[in-house]
């Protein structure tokens, strides 16, 4: 195939000095799928993110330091980089103590649920009170004064079992308890909780809130079947510290016939405060990186630019992607795609096709139905990765915002099965990725990079778009 | 099979009312089968134990309210209950904190090894020093002054990895580091340090000890790989407190035949201090007490005496099997078989026979041969608990002192896939326990406990045996 490059490049040779023309959309395909494959450059970016740096909260000295590296990592790899400044908010843990005062005295394993209020030094005690689902919470209302909620549902998918982290702490205060403590959204667990991101409604207190394991979540309520009262005392130095300016990292592959169209390849730097985010979202940072630096090092450009950002401040409050899509919303039209990789580092299953009606922010069947035609002849080019299976459906967090104003979204899908169990955990390190699986994304996100950015015609969507130019 | 009893024990009559004949060795097993399969009394037991008392190492309240428990349940449940005393250590793992000082600060995921000592409030720090064999620390010993060393060594099974645990203190002290780092003997982690025993060796100073995480461990193992020279302080509140009284708790269902003769079927009550210690060896007790429970019920007692004994201090150090050993080493001889059940609460597979030589310790082949071949007939029998796999290996660690002394040992085989990731940590609880399979270990150790106490001939042994009387 190389062979085939050269040779084109000869024929194509102008202004002295030879040229490679273009390959073609397939050999563009094999390359750079034969290339990611063949490479360990997302794995060994993603240790030097994971072991030197580790997690990287908004707002902390290590998301800087992440920031300074992607910069000098893709800069070194062919992108022309900028950084792009974001607000983010400062959120720290602080100490935190969970403890079950009766029946009998334990310390419990728990983490504050992030943006929680903190408690003060003398914590906040009361009565817990079990709960299978909001419904119940509501039908026993006049249980909950004074006490803390304990939401106990068992997991059905991230997105059932999410709510209760993320409007629990609001749903408890609106009936009068003091607390809320939330079982973590996981299938499976070794004594391990997991955090994540709360949102305060504006029409209740802000209680304190915790998410408790699987083992500590089902014994308080087999305790309570036992007709036992479980007491527990949260003290929580959480505390919110405002906001600091942060920066997206924004890297270039500049297209070579129509540069002011582009195709956003993204994941988020931040991550929670634990573990080493190694694949929430490291695994989606340096596979979009490796497919950046693949695309850079193609013998001549994509037709198109093809954009890859690292996000920042996905994980408590979305900034990143807010402030990208605030600061760009005059350049959508010429956006043709964004696709976001953020569900980990399992075999990479294919793409999730978002198109929505910016009029009316809901997605628009009938166009995301052309947009999978369109697709569709594309999956044998996928095939190397395993991302075949193209289909509508969600895309991701940060490029949300984009997708909103009208620009087609593609989250990469995955096999996610060793994903939740890590997720938002201590347990999200290095040592649970597999290199083999990580080299398939960056192909999956390499390949479908270069489709979208060397075809002739960009994908359909709702609303408006740059007409295409002449080739 | 009821109307069969009722009717053998009407012919069997005396003394003016019917006492029913002894069920046939295959209708006792098929009827304690089936009760144990359809009950879920070994449940409720492990519920009890689990939810209201907890975690219990040797010399806490918690163990001692277990002994309670313990001569309670048997007792309500038909049983005749006493204590034999056990002198157990008291080791108390205080506050522990690990921290890597660098090249950066983070706080590690760690547990003190039981049994390790303190550090004092100042700690101890060193740099690391990664191994990944016994071999290869002698090899470098002359690395490891004043070093911390760290055995990141694969697993590769817990009878292989927990020889690091158990004696790498000592090695790592024996060549001048001031303490050890200990991967988790694990397969699997979510972030979760496995605890249990070390034991110094008299020739090297006592270096205190930690178990990290498979993700601390191999994060450590990168970081040196990279160039790193990672420096932790191990701040460990840990203290040997002496010894305390406690008791084995001893239940007899008497035999109608040859009540000096006897069946033991046993596990173990203490547990590590963390956890709820449901499957190391709440289970084992449970089906124990279970087995012991349903051969009290029977219409008639078996031949020989059964003797549920729930054992004191297996954890760290073994004093509970030790003490009893020691106390009936006369009556050997009547000890026809000892079984235990420690290793969770899998799918029953069989059991495992252990029979030595007393004179030597060591087990003799041949007549463990034989013993196999006696036990082969009734694979049918054990077919509902699914336990029919009949072979010879080890057996259990608190019957390991009567095994040496000539006693035919048999461990109940279990699969423990489950297990060993849970094993001596905080995620060993109730939640992790299947009824279903718990109930099938019950039936196991209620049918093997009735073939053993039932059989005509007792099983081969090397060594003395209470020589057969009249039936």
């Amino acid at each position: 195939m190389t062979g085939t490059l050269l040779l084109l490049g000869a024929m194509g040779a102008q202004a002295g000095r030879p040229i490679p023309a273009p390959p073609t959309m397939e050999e563009g395909a094999a390359l750079l799928a034969g290339q990611a494959l063949a490479s360990d450059g997302a794995w060994r970016k993603l240790a030097t993110l994971c072991d030197t740096i580790g997690h990287r909260i908004a707002g902390s000295p290590e998301l800087a330091r992440a920031v300074t590296w992607g910069v000098e990592t893709m800069r070194a790899e062919g992108l022309e980089v900028h950084l792009e400044p974001v607000q983010v908010p400062v959120w720290v843990r602080g100490e935190e103590r969970v403890e079950l005062l009766a029946p009998m005295a334990r310390p419990l394993h728990a983490l504050t649920i992030g943006g929680s209020v903190g408690t003060g030094p003398e914590g906040v005690e009361g009565d817990v009170m079990v709960v299978a689902s909001i419904e119940e919470l509501k039908a026993r209302a006049g249980e909950a004064a004074g006490k803390l909620v304990l939401f106990d549902v068992p997991w059905e998918g991230y997105g059932q079992a999410v709510q209760f982290r993320s409007r629990g702490a609001s749903a408890a205060a609106a009936v009068g308890a003091v607390g809320a403590l939330v079982r973590s959204p996981t299938p499976t667990s070794l004594a391990t909780p997991h955090t994540g991101a709360l949102r305060y409604d504006d029409a209740s207190p802000r209680v304190p809130a915790v998410i408790l394991t699987l083992e500590d979540s089902a014994w308080l309520r087999r305790l309570v079947e036992r007709g036992e009262v479980p007491r527990v005392r949260l003290v929580l130095g959480a505390e919110d510290r405002g906001e600091a300016l942060s920066h997206n990292v924004v890297g270039e592959v500049r297209g070579r016939v129509r540069p002011e169209e582009v195709v956003i390849l993204s994941g988020h730097l931040d991550s929670w405060d634990l573990g080493q985010g190694a694949q929430d979202d490291g695994a989606g940072c340096v596979t979009a990186m490796e497919a950046g630096r693949l695309l850079a090092a193609l013998p001549v450009p994509p037709r198109r630019t093809v954009r890859v950002i690292l996000y920042v401040n996905e994980e408590n409050g979305l900034s990143g992607g807010r402030a990208y899509a605030g600061a760009h919303a005059a350049e959508v039209a010429g956006i043709v795609a964004a696709i976001e990789a953020d569900t980990g580092a399992g075999q990479p299953l294919g793409f999730s096709l978002d198109l929505r009606d910016p009029a009316t922010g809901l997605p628009d069947l009938e166009v995301g139905a052309r947009a999978v035609a369109t697709l569709a002849p594309w999956a044998p080019l996928l095939r190397a990765s395993g991302a075949v299976d193209l289909t509508t459906g969600g895309s991701g967090s940060d490029i949300s915002p984009l997708v909103a104003l009208g620009v087609p979204g593609l989250g990469l899908s995955q096999d996610t099965s060793g994903y939740w169990p890590i997720h938002h955990t201590a347990a999200d390190t290095l040592d649970k990725v597999d290199p083999t699986l990580l080299a398939r994304n960056a192909a999956a996100l390499a390949v479908m990079g270069w489709l979208l950015a060397e075809a002739e015609e960009p994908l359909p969507r709702v609303g408006p778009r740059i007409s295409a130019p002449a080739p």
